[in-house]
């Protein structure tokens, strides 16, 4: 049995004048050890949407400023906008004297979603995710393990060219993904797995690279169940490289996309 | 012989405390009769990167929150990171007591842009610019004439459907783009480029969409001459819809990419 921790160490405390406190937990971190930008990101989304109460995240735009550790933090939000349709905050997350992160998001009430629909895109080609690998006796090998390699479910249709040590030198990956221990994720946990797994760089043969910065639509709540990823990388120009990243659900809707401006490291 | 309208419309004059001011032309006028979103961006860029002092450009993200009139405005700028490859800053955009627009933006010196490239996307399939007719004429028969349908000039291989009256139902639009008078433009240029045409969704019959969110890579200065601009749209979720913009210059080199979060009118 897998207690909720992603609700637990996303929460945070209301003081007053739009400032929260919260502890960003170790549970999360990456393999160098320090809390995962995704992580950062739902945190500080869903401490801002509980100060604006104006209905769920449509998008979120972050940049990350200074390496996070895990331990206390503080959360100072803003409202730029009450609007008829759309609502807009920002949040600064400050552990001491640091800013490591800012944050500005768009909230939507249900009412205001309800124009048309037209899908031009279509899901990851992946089989069931029964019929997928667990990878994390391969993470293991690579040193991928603890943190938030336990805090998210992986399912892969093949072993990765990177963790074989032979990169395939095409910058993408498929995958289901889930939040360990969530029966229904929400929006908030789709800004999370946007950035939760292995940058497609790697597929080039890079070891690591930084997020600068990171837009994240947030079409739907989606399904319960298993979350189809794609990421791909298309373009790497002097160090710096995009990555795109689509989620979507078991019932075959797009329920959120992503793109991040990263720096090899 | 054209002025340089884009330098001229995009200065604004430090004051204090990185506070600047501006004047928001009517040059850059969209059809609806307000500064394109793309001009606000660049006007806002430019002004808080003189405040910065910290290389050019390497991301922009902005929220449009309000709708800008033409006229005065107030940009305050401010700090979040001086950082050895890369420094960030924040500014928001005021009219009175309007907050038009906010923005966080990313700069790098040409130091830490020196990392290798590698490039899996290629530009859109176009004639030369010299065999591509220019829309002025359909585009004055759909009532876009003045402002920014007279300062960026554009260079089309075939007339859009929706400006025949018959949208294609295919969301994406592949055009020439450059300003007029403007011999050698800048990143801040490719920060208008990316928002200065009409949006990829007229191609399924809708007519107006308000952009909420526009976040914009800018990977290169281009080369002197035309930029080849694909637009693409897939996702249109309850009237909410993504698109994608890439821009390359005619040497073949793709030299910024943005993504837009919009809503139907």
């Amino acid at each position: 049995m897998t207690s909720d921790y992603f609700l637990l160490d996303t929460d945070s405390t209301a003081d007053r004048d739009g400032l929260r406190h919260l502890r960003l937990s170790q549970r999360w971190n990456t393999p160098l050890g320090r809390p995962n930008g995704g992580y950062i990101l739902a945190a500080m989304l869903r401490g801002l949407g509980e100060e604006l109460s104006a209905g769920e995240p449509v998008s979120a735009s972050i940049d990350f400023l200074a390496a996070p550790t895990d331990g206390d933090a503080a959360l100072l939000t803003r409202r730029l906008r009450l609007g008829r349709r759309i609502s807009t905050g920002r949040a600064e997350l400050r552990q001491g004297d640091r800013l490591i992160a800012d944050l500005t998001a768009n909230f939507a009430a249900d009412e205001a979603r309800r124009g048309r629909s037209t899908e031009l895109g279509t899901p990851p080609n992946l089989p069931e995710p029964s019929e997928c690998a667990d990878p994390r006796s391969f993470m293991r090998a690579a040193g991928i393990t603890g943190g938030i390699a336990d805090r998210i479910e992986y399912r892969l249709a093949a072993t990765p060219g990177w963790a074989d040590g032979s990169p395939s030198g095409d910058p993408t990956a498929q995958l289901w993904q889930r939040v360990a221990g969530v029966s229904h994720m929400d929006r908030i946990a789709m800004a999370l797995l946007t950035d939760a797994y292995a940058p497609a760089v790697m597929e080039l043969g890079e070891t690591a690279s930084v997020t600068v910065h990171l837009s994240v639509h947030l079409y739907r709540r989606p399904s319960p169940g298993w979350i189809a990823t794609k990421l791909t990388t298309r373009h790497l120009i002097d160090g710096f490289h995009e990555e795109d990243c689509e989620l979507w659900d078991e019932a075959g809707s797009l329920v959120a996309q992503s793109r991040q401006l990263a720096l090899l490291a």
